[in-house]
């Protein structure tokens, strides 16, 4: 096969075979098809995209390019996925919770980049805690305490691994096929028995609208039916941030909080509910109001938290060492009304140019910044409520702070509050 | 300015600034953009096209990136440029016969990759010519015979080299914005002062239908007319090869016998109408009938011919030297008919696959290997009229006799011969 005619195919707008796509994914790997190549290949499935077979195939052959995980308990494995969002520590909560209901969590989690965090920056800031585990130390840790989050390894879809970088510097990341492929790829490598995606719809996340949203949700569920993954999935709102925390070790604490049975209703919502979808699908005969009243026993009875505790300690952590958080900044409402928007963008890009997030994959993270916000859409307010906190050991906050006054948008009518639950797929 | 965010619009289908498109052209040659950032942009482009304002920003980059030949007489500079096609090899013919008419020809020429061959290495298979000058000794050539054929050396357009090795390996050739920067970038090197386009129409052409190759044409002739070099072109047939000569010492040599008043009929009549638009150009007050007289005298009257002979001497060449051309394979007609359809793409596979062309770029080429095509669409043929013939030493010449005796489907019923002229534009 000569890549140039398989793109030429793809640039027309039509499928390739599974024979095709695998000789492109693996030729990448061996050197016989150049990043230029691929990266021309990416543009053209972005813009004319994929058929569900052209995505399986792309999907198993990523997969094949790298190893799988050993299987080391007899326990349904399970994991959680979000397409991410401003402050979105759902995956702290979940993972050591579902390990509290006879399940294994091996779950293999991102950095972030740009606006939105990445679980394992989350989880670094604790003091101690490694998440580069190699196979064999994971697999101890999930005997041990049923629970891992660490980063993949170079030998986990390596495919997808290098198709990444080059995505993200060709323009070529907004593709539903691609997306699906990426996910999955490294997802069946864990060899789950069943996966359950949170895909974020607005402003603050990856999806801005809903039908671009339900796309990936259903490629997604498809692609994983074909390799023999159940999925199914929630649409969840992202046009404000989830919970109150943003940022690194502020987002932890607020984990923390909700494995403690507090914190905010509408992240410990999220989680059982995400929980509740792997439950019902790993345990035979189980309803969902079972699977919910398991869930919010094991959170409420501090269960879960223990298991947080055991995780943490396992992958080398300190759970009880004290987490640098910024000095706080108030900002308080300025007139009497209602929040009608929180500009997640203007949030974000804060966090990422104090130093908490990424702009280059090099940058490091200062674990310390971090937002609080203390409103969500629909609420009423009164001048002088403090509406955010900036937390941040900077000088020149300031701008920052006249900057994020700007980024909640009042309204001198009633606003309607946002429901954050929008879909159940399966 | 971000690539990534470049070839993200490009891909969302918008058009992109002038500054944007320098920024991507000369950051590729400084090094800030990479191979694989420009092969996705080239896909985007493919698939969503550019606006003419587009065309000539990335023309204009392409040029810039390169020196210009410089101006070494005070005639009119003029060109010819065909998309290329079958047993085309005007330009031999029409280069020294327009530099009989007091203008300057600097030729830039290519060499043949894949069906269709290549005019410098028809040229090579002259005894000693060389086309790979300088631009002080092709100056000299210029100044003492009016015209040279040689090769785009590294300075001219370096941009566009890079460019085109890449689109021939990501399947992005087929792209009227890029064909149009190509071989604008490098005709505006040659500071020309008008040029002709050949624009051939099917299929043993780029451009298969009329459509494409009025798109290709109106493109040319749009963004000459912004960088100020009037352009003109002509349509003309590539349903079945031009003349009878298909190779390279075969084709020259059917160049010369056009050269001395002989020859296909149909190719000097194609010679003659290209060479009478540029002559109309260039010379203040010519009718379009003068310069069809002048040319053809000067055909008729050998001043072309010797001027050609100048010229392979002026670059190295010895035209006396007799060229290598194969031993014959006759191929007869099987059944009385007429002539319905020459089978364009076996005629030039035969060639490539005999060695007479390239599948790599580093292939050598075999002059001696060659075809004459002794029928035309809607001619009337008995059965056992010799209908093509090969030219080949090679020992395994019989299955190409097979092949080749396919390559002419005949009718019973009578055929309408094809006209040659299509269309002018200007």
């Amino acid at each position: 096969m000569i890549p140039a005619t398989l793109l030429a195919k793809k640039r027309n707008g039509h499928a390739l075979t599974p024979a095709e796509i695998e000789f492109l994914v693996h030729g990448f790997g061996s050197g016989e098809v150049a990043d230029y190549q691929m990266s021309a290949f990416m543009m053209a499935v972005c813009i004319q995209g994929m058929e569900p077979s052209e995505i399986s195939a792309l999907t198993e052959a990523m997969l094949q390019s790298g190893d799988k995980l050993p299987r080391c308990t007899d326990r349904p494995r399970v994991d959680k996925h979000s397409t991410g969002g401003l402050g979105d520590k759902v995956s702290l909560i979940l993972a050591p919770l579902l390990a509290t209901c006879d399940v294994d969590v091996p779950m293999i989690s991102g950095r972030g980049l740009g606006l939105t965090g990445g679980t394992l920056d989350k989880l670094e800031s604790i003091e101690g805690l490694q998440t580069q585990l190699t196979a064999e130390q994971s697999s101890k840790v999930l005997r041990k305490t049923g629970v891992f989050i660490i980063g993949a390894d170079a030998k986990i879809a390596p495919a997808d691994r290098r198709l990444y970088a080059i995505r993200d510097v060709t323009g070529t990341v907004e593709s539903v096929a691609l997306i699906t492929a990426s996910i999955l790829s490294k997802k069946l490598a864990a060899r789950l028995d069943a996966l359950v995606m949170d895909v974020k719809v607005g402003s603050g996340g990856f999806m801005k609208t809903l039908e671009q949203a339900r796309e990936l949700a259903q490629s997604l569920i498809r692609v994983g039916a074909q390799s023999e993954l159940p999925i199914t999935a929630i649409l969840s709102d992202m046009d404000q941030p989830l919970g109150a925390a943003i940022g690194n070790a502020i987002e932890v604490n607020e984990a923390v909080d909700v494995l403690q049975g507090i914190g905010p209703p509408e992240v410990r919502e999220l989680t059982i509910q995400l929980g509740a979808n792997l439950l019902v699908a790993c345990h035979d005969g189980m309803s969902r109001d079972e699977a919910i009243t398991k869930l919010t026993h094991n959170l409420d009875a501090g269960i879960a938290m223990e298991r947080f505790e055991q995780m943490v300690v396992a992958q080398g952590g300190r759970p009880d060492f004290p987490r640098p958080i910024g000095s706080e900044w108030m900002i308080e409402c300025p007139v009497d009304g209602w929040i009608e928007k929180i500009d997640c963008e203007t949030l974000g890009q804060t966090i990422v140019e104090l130093g908490g997030g990424r702009r280059r994959k090099e940058d490091r993270i200062d674990p310390s910044v971090g937002l609080q916000v203390h409103c969500r859409v629909g609420q009423r307010v009164k001048r002088g409520t403090p509406i955010l906190s900036l937390h941040c050991d900077k000088r020149h906050h300031d701008d920052y702070v006249a900057r994020l006054q700007n980024a909640v948008t009042l309204s001198d009518q009633p606003v309607k509050s946002v429901p954050l639950l929008i879909e159940h797929l399966c």
